[in-house]
């Protein structure tokens, strides 16, 4: 997968290690495995990001997931559903995230 | 209850299941039902995001429990008695909240 | 949606309020919803629940997932790339539950 | 306070720095403060263990929330408030913890 | 890295991806760089599954540590440092277990 | 221990029974005693921190870490070894914070 849409890592340099594993067995390998699509992944990684209440990685997951094949109004049902099996804190903070990516903001 | 005292909800015209069930199951419910009082179901509340290291979501419910009748001092003691049981980092990121909300601060 | 597939509840006498709201609200508005298939909801919510380490609500959902059109390759790949984004803890907890699902354990 | 109602401690002679603190700063200093009440603190105390997904830690402490005067009403509608803070895993998990409780079960 | 110490794998047939991962990533490479000694990463990786509340991984990497040279009063109060930083569950489920693998008990 | 490097507490005036057991208990007692020494309370404590993903806690604790004796490659290795017991979200968070520290950001 070529890493025009990974992630900025602003700590790759002094996290070497972590930084190739990223890349290779995360992007490089499970992304790419055919055992699920790259929408499904996506579908799955938003959903987890917004349980764990990861803030900032769901960021760039939501933009990610767009870009495969994610609709709108299927991560705004996940981010629903999610709410249930993780609290209502877990969801409206993905909701206010998704919004942002959605309209655009960075 | 009217939404006077809701937290703002600027994903809600992009989330409308979501915004539904916040307004109907979960303020037009849940909070009024009788078996507990808001009273407690504030304690409770500030606890629980406490616990859950819901910064965002704190904020707004320690208003709510000033304004739902419990005092600061009682604030002030759950979350130090709740320290205990989720770990000093939880019971530090809330004390600093609550002191901000206590000072009137956004 | 019929209760053949819902998960036991023993408890349910109990907190008649919460029966009331997982068979009404969780099962039979929110599960229902085209917005998302039932695969989809399966895929989804096995993923969370191996995330959050919820293993006595991992196992229904498993079954649930097979009967809703997850494939068996599908819950494994999905518990693999979840492991990356929670811990292996919660992927070889997850891949425990699930392997004693699919040889038709209780 | 007596040690009548604290929850067993087979570790204590193992882990004898941990058992002092439990006996002495967390049980003999904090619970006994008079700034929140004993039944405010097991309210407390319940739905954070609930929330935490704490299963071993709440059975005892829902027995000590009935000893120190909350009903068992009020035990279940706290693990319903609950439920939607934390997700209905966690909700779920508690109510079959309290039912055990309620009906004697150890 | 040999299998000798390696916690069982009952599932690694049916996830064969999460086994190779397992075997070469983790054990394989991680461990056993020597940025950290052996030594050291037990002692992290104790302290991580206390706090987490990872009980059955916990079991395992008990029984490793000591064999990596950490002694049980370091194991003890590893667990007593983190109790304060997760929690009075985690650090008392972690004894509980400690204790059960310093007397042999499987 | 003196209060040189003790994080910044706001709270403390509001919460002195919090800043009292934060002073004496933790860092006071905890922290001082000899079963650990300080540079393996410091590596114990920055991975638990990671783990939980408690971002400003741990933007202090690397600071200590570093005073304590950790130095920046055990750093950098301990949050690469948790990454894959608490998932990829907690150490990529860690590494940014670290590196944040290491180049004198405050």
């Amino acid at each position: 997968m070529t890493n025009q849409a990974q992630p900025a890592r602003p700590w790759s340099d002094t996290f070497p290690k972590l930084a190739e594993m990223t890349e290779n067995m995360l992007f490089g390998d499970i992304w790419e495995r055919p055992q699920l699509s790259k929408r499904d992944r996506s579908l799955i990684t938003v959903s987890v990001l917004t349980a764990l209440y990861r803030t900032e990685q769901l960021r760039g997951h939501v933009t990610r997931a767009l870009n495969n094949g994610v609709t709108r109004d299927e991560i705004i049902e996940a981010i629903t559903h999610v709410t249930f099996y993780s609290g209502w804190p877990c969801g409206v903070n993905a909701a206010a995230v998704a919004k942002e990516v959605f309209e655009g903001a960075k």
